[in-house]
């Protein structure tokens, strides 16, 4: 799989590509991810990127012509299956989402700042706008490190034990079970004696109650779909 | 505002916190973002922050011990408003959650990891769990820098124009409406009229009818609020 990410802060997005499971991930050669400075796009000397709104108002937008040449550039050197737009108003990420993006072969995800883009690129460039949820970020960098490592996960091999991701939240609509480790006891506070009885299907009865349950108090709407 | 980031990575967090906003919000001194590496807090030669989890599975959980020293070293330094930890089965960040904790003076927050931390952290010592979305990550961190984002923007004076905020989307449970800059024709794609017309009046109901109708036509459910 390749990502491409357009952004104008390349920077941000150092360090979440350098640790953990990405940085494990394309050390693999499981995933290549790149990040592309839209101002080497631009034709002026200050490398401009944004402007003002038209019709006035609070906040600048990104202009239409660096993205236009950045992506058209990208889909001369390979075909993509998707180009998506980070975006507080795009369709919500969930996990089936994130499972469909993992089988993917080339992405290009479009970074936001400001207040957004020029809606002629979301009208023209754009196959699928996507948000991580419903509160404004300062920028799409994070979202877009968001789905990056939500996708980079599922691809086989990411995670070191396959089956780990498959008993995460939101995998069967139901939330995770309460996870305990050692000491079995601290300060006084006590492991449920059912994980420590060796008895393993009575365990995997015990942990499926426990996620139903979980769900049914925090996120009834889970159960319903 | 002080928010402590308790992480067994604190490396994945440099570069959110180095760019735009959140570090002009730093610099500013209109908040302290500190971070606290979990394995300052072990007692073993190995550091270990993390182990098995009882009843057997696949994941590792993260262990009781060093959270607790951690957190206990913070609360004896300042009080803090919330303890706060990132789980995908948390409630789900949304701008007013955002908009309330701008308001706060303290906080801390958890980044799970791996399977999450033992049951036992939550009983006691978290005061709210906070998840950004029906996804699962890697870690708790991203989904930290992410809260931060949406809190750290609100705090007056760390947007330059501090109007800007209040007509992003979900502020008044309406999506943003679509947004246009120079130049005014770009490859035959035009702006639309109104924007260019210079009739402010008639452009904010302009703006006002199109953020209703995206909002009807993407999220229907926010206009049920």
């Amino acid at each position: 799989m390749r990502i491409d990410i357009i952004t104008v802060l390349p920077e941000l997005l150092d360090s979440p590509f350098s640790a953990s499971i990405l940085k494990r991930a394309i050390d693999k050669g499981l995933v290549e991810v790149h990040t592309h400075n839209l101002r080497d796009y631009t034709t002026d000397n200050y490398k401009t990127v944004d402007d003002y709104q038209f019709g006035g108002g609070a906040g600048m937008v990104m202009m239409i012509e660096p993205i236009d040449k950045c992506i058209t550039r990208l889909k001369s050197e390979r075909d993509y299956d998707e180009v998506i737009y980070m975006t507080p108003d795009g369709e919500t990420l969930n996990q089936k989402t994130a499972n469909q993006l993992s089988l993917k072969e080339n992405i290009i995800i479009l970074c936001g700042h400001y207040k957004g883009v020029d809606q002629r690129v979301r009208d023209q460039f754009i196959t699928r706008e996507i948000s991580i949820g419903d509160y404004v970020l300062s920028g799409g960098e994070l979202g877009a490190a968001v789905l990056c490592d939500a996708v980079i996960r599922l691809i086989p091999g990411v995670l070191n034990n396959e089956t780990s991701a498959l008993t995460d939240s939101f995998q069967d609509n139901l939330l995770a079970p309460p996870v305990y480790t050692r000491p079995s006891e601290y300060k006084g506070w006590k492991v449920p004696d059912i994980l420590l009885s060796g008895n393993f299907p009575k365990i995997e009865k015990w942990r499926e109650e426990q996620a139903y349950q979980r769900t049914k108090e925090r996120r009834p709407d889970l159960l319903e779909e």
